[in-house]
């Protein structure tokens, strides 16, 4: 599995930058049409990750290819 | 970015096989010790994800590389 690689920048994570971040993926492979709950899911648990963490600076983007919908979020947490 | 690439497996994604599934990861990069609340709040995150989702099947598999923690969740949509 070489999601290790993928889910940090590289550089980022040598030990003399190392920070608290989180990383979240959701990830849709859709056999059919979108999921009509997805935008109120995605919200719900962004919501979960705000009440939990103190986020210092946060990144979404979100990406479709094909047939896989890809939201992600970086967290720097404080 | 070549996450789509390791998020599901590949000989899955055909259009053969094609099927609704979320994938969700939530990675924690750690500059110094764990999280207290990170077993709480990935609780309420599943939490979130049951109630929208129609669960046929879930794989849930977490892994720790170096100063990584990664969480996967793989949901088989009805």
């Amino acid at each position: 599995m070489s999601l290790f690689s993928g889910l940090f920048g590289k550089k980022e994570t040598s030990a003399s930058v190392a920070r608290d971040r989180l990383k979240l993926v959701l990830a849709h492979e859709r056999a059919s049409n979108a999921l009509p709950y997805m935008e109120e899911m995605k919200s719900e648990i962004m919501e979960v990750i705000k009440k939990y963490t103190q986020v210092k600076d946060i990144h979404i983007s979100s990406q479709t290819n094909q047939n896989v919908d890809v939201l992600e979020m970086e967290i720097i947490l404080k």
